[in-house]
């Protein structure tokens, strides 16, 4: 749901060019990147065309775009012959291609570092056609090109999804400073977990209420709900902006795990760290999900220990010291059997902190009292056992995301609040009391 | 790369509708389904316009088809007031909507099971233009509608990709008995793991050579990659088929893991329950991947008992009986390490199998010796251990993914080969020898 009002701003059109992307091969994720990137700018991407690398196709989608719209292209721009976009472009437009001294050396360079000799690819690759700006590559070769053609702004990026993510920054800020984008609005941004997007609008009804001017924008994420608050470009949204941040900030409480791009592993990483403790996981229903989840980043080695896959109850009686007569009378997934598999956990790794998940999460297995989607989550902190009953509303695939965000939000809180202190309260959506 | 030949049929373009589609929120994914929908039938996409939710947008996207087209319209086919595909596409082509009384009593079943009264929203959805053929929705409530206007041949579906899934067979069969498509060729399919994509086209050049009229292709997957080899519509390429089927079977062996569209995963579960056998994980560098991903299914609690995550050596010698001095000696990522983690699992977790793994995924952590990407897969059975050495080539995320797909895969050999002989083999190109 984006409540943004009207917005400002150039047109902005994207063209996708590649083959693999009309073949049923790949999606194009590019776009989604673009867009994001240009988020605070207010402005608004009105046609996307995904074409393949034939030069009367990209010039058909060139000559759909119109006078004073910005352009982004991306793929075609690597070194192989069917890499056309960079000499259609130029065709297209009328202007020569010239070969950049300063692009050539940086390839040079480059290739010379990995001990490759200079390839005719690569002097193709240093051509710009005349008018733009070559925007160095910082993960690849191809450079990105920015500039003013035919009446238009192009951007043109490499295909490669870290390649082009690589070039964005210095794409938005050569027309942000060339002055071909509106200036960019202030805006604040939470990041949110254990709470549903209908939830926070119903948290933040009436801040939204007594500031109108204010442009909300909710975006669903791995790990919960971004919201983003944006005062008008050009008005007094800017102090609606700073009355509204300490009222949102004091409604929302501990769902905000982030107030900047860091991801929610992110954030338990940096706080693990920063301490110099230790997690062990005990997992049923997610089998490895939240292990793997808290390995994703470089670095997790300094605090991330091991842990125990308990998805058949032997596990959980042999290696978690789960009691058997306790797992038969109470069940797998119960406060109890939780509150043993994440203390067991704890105590047999040897590590500071344990978490434990024990789920049923469908389509078999529920019954009256525990339906599908029935998860108990347990922290073990050095001074302290939690548990807490979550109740799931999907099918099998998205409640095991559901539950690995809300394991690794649960230890972010433990990190922010203590170790003493139950990291749950009511308004976290997905709970229901137990 | 795809080297199918010249295509032959009608031009067929796709249409993707939704604000969210524009906004950064989600990619379009539905046009790579209809695409691989499509594949057996030698039919190319030639242009994919991705549209915001406005009447003018979709009409100038429609504008943009030609007469013959072959014209897919997903998204914007539900019952609130922004969903406005079925009234445009009805205005544009100068044609009425209908109520169509079929499809009225399916809505209003639909939502009697489910306790709800007939809502104003589900009476436009029964709304069918002029001319256009209703085809029912197995998933949800919005009917697909297909039919020819404008001299275009138009399928429109919904945008959520469960149903647009869903209705996707019946689509493209009405396109079929209606003559819209070529007739589908005849295809073969092999879905291989363990084997890059260069190194299959190698293994397969002779052959290729051998029969000029087949059409090759290849899709890399989250497990390998597929080979698809079409004969020519219309021509003796059938013999050719079959001629050169037991030709690939035998160059390509155990680098097969289905002919059909089973995944990597489903094999082995089936495998599994098919024996009664159980299975176990010790995860080091992939610290729950491969355990997540033996579990994705339902039914996994048949054979999946659970496992060790030894991210730290603490845990691959307190949990799994790694010697000490072995550890020391050897290191984490050896052979003789990988062997002790396999039989430790398999005894202490009590199953018939356990798949073992410890590798450098990266970036830091390389030595000259073992540099990032060398991984050992160990994999114990009733009757022996056996381990091997990889060399993924790629970044921290592709190695971890490489490193789950080719452990999954050796057990999946290992079921089909039997337990006491080795399931690797030179053509295995991510291997290298030891």
């Amino acid at each position: 749901m984006n409540m943004s009002g009207a917005v400002a701003g150039p047109t902005v059109q994207i063209i996708a060019i590649g083959d693999e992307l009309l073949e049923g091969r790949t999606s194009d994720t590019n776009s989604r990147r673009i867009q994001q990137a240009l988020g605070a700018h207010a402005v608004q991407v009105s046609l996307i065309q995904v074409v393949p690398d034939r030069e009367e196709a990209i010039v058909r989608a060139l000559d759909r775009t119109g006078a004073g719209d910005l352009v982004f292209v991306t793929g075609g721009l690597g070194s192989t012959p069917d890499d056309l976009t960079r000499d259609v472009v130029a065709r297209w437009a009328g202007v020569d291609l010239a070969e950049d001294p300063e692009v050539k050396q940086l390839l040079q360079e480059r290739w010379k570092k990995r001990g490759i000799r200079t390839s005719p690819g690569s002097v193709r690759q240093s051509q710009v056609p005349r008018g733009m700006t070559p925007l160095p590559n910082p993960v690849g070769s191809a450079p990105g090109l920015a500039g003013g053609l035919c009446g238009r702004t192009l951007v043109m990026l490499p295909g490669v999804p870290q390649e082009l993510q690589g070039l964005l920054p210095a794409a938005v800020k050569w027309l942000d400073e060339n002055g071909h984008l509106p200036r960019p609005r202030r805006t604040l941004l939470w990041r949110t977990a254990q709470a549903s997007e209908l939830a926070l609008v119903r948290t933040c009804s009436d801040i939204k209420l007594k500031f109108p001017r204010l442009e909300w924008s909710w975006w669903l994420t791995d790990w919960g709900v971004d919201i983003r608050l944006a005062a008008p470009a050009g008005s007094a949204g800017a102090d609606d902006l700073a009355a509204a941040e300490p009222e949102i900030e004091s409604a929302l409480g501990r769902l905000i795990y982030s107030r900047r791009s860091e991801t929610l592993p992110q954030v338990v990483q940096r706080r693990m760290l920063d301490r110099k403790a230790t997690l062990a996981v005990a997992e049923s229903c997610t089998a490895g999900m939240i292990g793997a989840t808290m390995t994703d980043q470089p670095g997790s080695s300094g605090f991330f220990r091991g842990g125990i896959l308990a998805y058949a109850d032997q596990v959980k009686t042999g290696q978690l010291g789960v009691p058997e007569d306790l797992l038969r009378d109470k069940g797998a997934v119960s406060q109890e059997t939780v509150l043993y598999m994440a203390a067991g956990c704890r105590q047999r790794i040897g590590t500071d902190y344990a978490v434990a998940v024990t789920g049923i999460s469908g389509p078999e297995g529920g019954t009256e009292d525990k339906p599908v989607g029935t998860t108990w989550i347990g922290i073990a902190t050095p001074e302290s056992v939690f548990a807490r009953k979550y109740r799931f509303p999907a099918d099998r695939e998205r409640n095991r995301l559901l539950t690995v965000a809300a394991a690794v939000d649960s230890m972010r809180r433990v990190l922010e609040l203590g170790d003493g202190d139950p990291p749950w309260q009511a308004a976290d959506s997905w709970c229901r009391p137990s």
